[in-house]
């Protein structure tokens, strides 16, 4: 069915309930990074498939909200009459101007629909309809339409054993319901896939490259409850949840129960949370709209946590390793291309006993396709790699003993002396960045800058964060720690770095039609080994930097020994696992400057 | 009268009015850092007269919080039977946490007073009274046992001719009426003194060291209302007020015509606005609770306010180097102490025509009192200077061509290797921040780094922020820009720089009984001269850095550069004003290493 068609059936049913403006953002029940394929509604009403956007439809317009990411991409794949709404481009109307627009051209009342499901209440306050709009939420007219949709994905759940989790689930929600009665709160509705796994130290199969299973959970002091479709438990995990004194009910049955919920104090995040949950308790609860618990301790690795993450950096430091040295001797002598890499690359990483998975689609990026940053290969846009220039992949792996996320950016051959300049200003700020010492109470948003600061020291950016948080054998991009320069609005997103928090460490530089270059590693928070009340970082990633790539007259002294150290560390961490080719170019690319 | 006996007095006034608990802090009816004699009530009421402070009396206790600053001194000042707060410390209740254990050891309700006029809205959601506790908050307890109470100050307002403030006051209310449409508000009630001196470019005297009048503003589209005492307003500004159709009426007017505002848009800031008028509006009109537009715009320097402010700095540094020059050639030839050497830089800064006063009560610290970061010599304490050590200077003055803040620390003769080491520290950071590139949308918080790096790589660091906004012949202390690593709760304070903002650069360390630094400039903020989107800063003040107190091996070629670029443009700005003699010394200053 073609996308015309299927606005033509959408508008069918708008008319039918009344609703001028029809909503439909890209999200799951449980405000997730990533949706499985039975909420890609916006695809559906859209035909655009990129991660991120927003339709908004009415009787006579179709138009699509997203952002520069997906300019190009959405521009070939939205049906000819779908206007674009270029997020951050200046003359762009918001979905609330735009719909202000709409009423001030009609008479009387205008109504929007969209199901309140799948929009958080972050994003409808971010959204924030005019006043005077008349909202209905509980319908979800994409889904009345497409016929062939795919079901609500049901995947068995998985236990995850003590020796990787490090912490019982009934320490977990020990300290969950400790923090709750800190607050003052009866009840904690959790939302969150992620935050829901780690307490209960079960993963699932229910979103591509996130091992989460879908489901809510409501904690009190006496009693608690998994909402989860029944087939993904088995009798194994049943009777571990019913150890562990909690309730299974069915998936679909949290908003009877919520309906339930009166005159309690209520923990509950609106910013994950869907807005048909928040609007079931806000009115007869008292409620603390606050980060869940579990977010914060998830984000603080426990030791054991700690001690498998270096696991998983070996093992993906040896994949990678492997990885690079087979392309470095290959390129131009078999046929490859992005698509390929990217392939070759999950072979390395399979060969680990415990490895799971990806952690998200690999980027593998030739050329000019390196300047764009969330590039995806697909067969039409995949280029073939030649032994000359670069190429940036970024990728990462699940493995049991916790997440990997890195990027190198490799030279294939002949490079020009502006890729080296580039990739040495990244390098710079990146070798910096996992050196710094700072005081106690410092955020991201301070540290940032040196990674940034040759770049700008010669007018140049990216236009992206410079590190997020990494969950352990679950989300790869995990809130609240981060490092970037801009305040957000939500204060609880700009927390101090902790002990224990692992952050992602990649500056890059993109130059549209050229090249791109990032460098990433993850780095650990932890206190420092030489100063009371400072903290410092231990870099947990251990692959090798392109030396083909350094401009070493631009390194400080400082510069070049941190290079040495690392390059040397990389050396004696991998020597044992690599062939005698590999630890032969490793050690050249380990050695000295 | 001895403080136990007003304790007394109050005690009495208590009962008799049904009062519990009552709270006395440091305020004024605006808001205001610093206040007027007649608002000193908690110094009336607890003998401690430093300038941060909050007193909690009960029928059998009293007690009074302040911070680090001030344990020492307010040991000495409180009278034996007062329990002192140290804020900060571990152990130390909340004034909420203190009243919820009076209120566990009570039965019944228990009653809370203070004068709603002499808290602000913010600080008393800070405070944050307990459930259950009931409220008077329209009485002024001190100001009833206070026989000898100063009155309120009533000086002449005056004029800031056009020349200095290069915005005139119609266009001023132009511009803020604007942004009152654009959010849509009926009316602004202006409370600060600073933004209300600004609009109407008027000054006062008021406020020692704060040229601002005793005053609220309410801006409607159509009218505009000044409350304030009629005796400040002589025939020529009665005149210019009503050229601007700006009504007068009595200060204390402000509550009655309050009362009758109802069903309004109403802009109003809770972090400065007193208790009592945010009660009376709150109610019966829809707030718009955000800084008013008039602080943003006063913040952010036109060109005439620009260059007068150099032309300030240049004064100001005519006057600090013949003082510095002054100091050099005479310690330990004739006597001297920390107090004289503030007389004697405030007589350098007098001999320019345009010298209003100063801008704040000079800090000397020579040698341990260096350390103590608030240090004002009294009588008691004051050190005599001798030809040994460090002094640490730090001042500032008024001019009508606007406001300097400068601190120097400064050699005396003999040094250790210890201070060079931290002098030089405290300089490369210092150095560094004022040559930071750094993209728009880059807030203080981002560059706090840049001075505290050299510190922080030592394990060091210094207990405040490193830069403050700076009012034009207004406050010293002007928000919202700051330079800062802590992130704070109201998120209007963490703004981004922008072009124009005049903010403190001054780092320091501080060892405890030893001795302090601190090396002040103040940077404008402007745009980038070579990069298009990026900004940077120009360094304002134009006094030498003290070479003798450098450790040249720990600069390194950039830092060295910066320095010699610094004290030759200081020179070349300088020389005509000096004579030979110092001009001798400041070109042996000013020459490079």
């Amino acid at each position: 069915m073609t996308v015309e068609k299927r606005l033509k059936n959408l508008r069918e049913k708008m008319a039918e309930s009344g609703i001028d403006i029809y909503i439909v953002p890209t999200c799951d029940f449980h405000g997730s990074e990533y949706v499985a394929d039975y909420f890609k509604t916006r695809e559906y009403i859209s035909g655009f498939t990129g991660s991120a956007g927003t339709a908004v439809i009415t009787s006579v317009e179709a138009c699509l909200w997203t952002d520069g990411r997906y300019f190009v991409q959405a521009e070939k794949q939205l049906p000819e009459d779908y206007v674009l709404m270029r997020e951050g481009e200046k003359d762009t109307p918001s979905i609330r101007e735009y719909i202000q627009t709409y009423m001030e051209k009609c008479d009387g009342t205008v109504t929007v629909g969209f199901d309140g499901r799948c929009m958080t209440a972050g994003m409808q306050e971010e959204t924030g309809l005019p006043n005077g709009v008349k909202v209905i939420c509980d319908m979800d007219l994409v889904g009345d339409i497409w016929p062939d949709r795919p079901a609500l994905s049901c995947r068995k759940i998985w236990r995850l054993d003590e020796v990787y989790a490090g912490k019982t689930t009934a320490e977990k929600i020990k300290d969950i319901r400790k923090e709750m009665a800190d607050k003052g709160c009866d009840i904690l509705v959790e939302t969150v896939l992620e935050n829901i796994a780690w307490t209960l130290n079960l993963r699932g199969d229910d979103i591509a490259c996130t091992p989460v299973f879908l489901s809510f959970m409501i904690v009190e002091q006496e009693k608690m409850t998994l909402f989860v479709q029944e087939e993904e438990v088995d009798n194994q995990i049943a009777g571990y949840l019913k150890e562990n004194q909690i309730d299974v009910r069915p998936y679909e049955d949290i908003y009877r129960r919520l309906s339930e919920i009166k005159n309690k104090k209520v923990w509950l995040d609106f910013s994950s949370a869907n807005f048909k949950i928040v609007n079931l308790l806000k009115q007869e609860n008292e409620i603390y709209n606050h980060f869940s618990p579990a977010l914060t301790m998830k984000a603080i690795k426990n030791d054991t946590e700690i001690t498998n993450m270096k696991k998983a950096h070996l093992l993906d430091g040896i994949a990678m390793t492997k990885f690079i040295f087979w392309l470095k001797s290959n390129v131009g002598k078999i046929p490859m291309d992005e698509m390929m890499l990217g392939d070759k690359l999950e072979h390395f990483r399979g060969m680990a006993k415990s490895y799971v998975g990806p952690s998200f689609a690999p980027i593998v990026g030739y050329q000019d396709h390196g300047a764009i940053v969330h590039y995806s290969a697909t067969k039409e846009s995949c280029y073939d790699v030649l032994p000359e220039g670069i190429v940036l992949i970024d990728s990462g792996g699940h493995y049991l003993e916790g997440t990997t996320d890195i990027t190198r950016t490799i030279s294939l051959g002949t490079v020009t002396d502006k890729m080296r300049k580039m990739y040495t200003a990244v390098l710079k700020g990146h070798l910096n960045l996992a050196v710094a010492v700072f005081k106690e109470g410092c955020s991201g948003v301070s540290l940032d800058l040196l990674a940034r600061k040759p770049l700008w020291d010669m007018g140049m950016d990216y236009n992206h964060g410079t590190g997020h948080g990494v969950g352990y054998l679950l989300s790869v991009h995990e809130p609240p720690n981060a490092i970037r320069y801009r305040i957000l609005n939500n204060p609880a997103l700009n927390v101090s770095l902790l002990p224990g928090m692992i952050t992602s460490n990649e500056p890059g530089v993109y130059l549209e039609n050229q090249f791109g270059i990032r460098i990433e590693n993850l780095i650990l928070c932890q206190e420092s080994k030489k100063y009371k009340d400072f903290l410092q970082f231990e870099t947990l990633t251990l692959v090798p930097y392109d030396r083909e790539l350094i401009d070493e007259e631009m390194l400080s002294e400082t510069e070049k020994e941190l290079l040495n150290q690392y390059n040397r560390r990389v050396y004696e961490a991998l020597e044992i696992y690599l062939t005698e080719d590999e630890k032969e170019w490793l050690r050249n690319t380990a050695m000295e400057t």
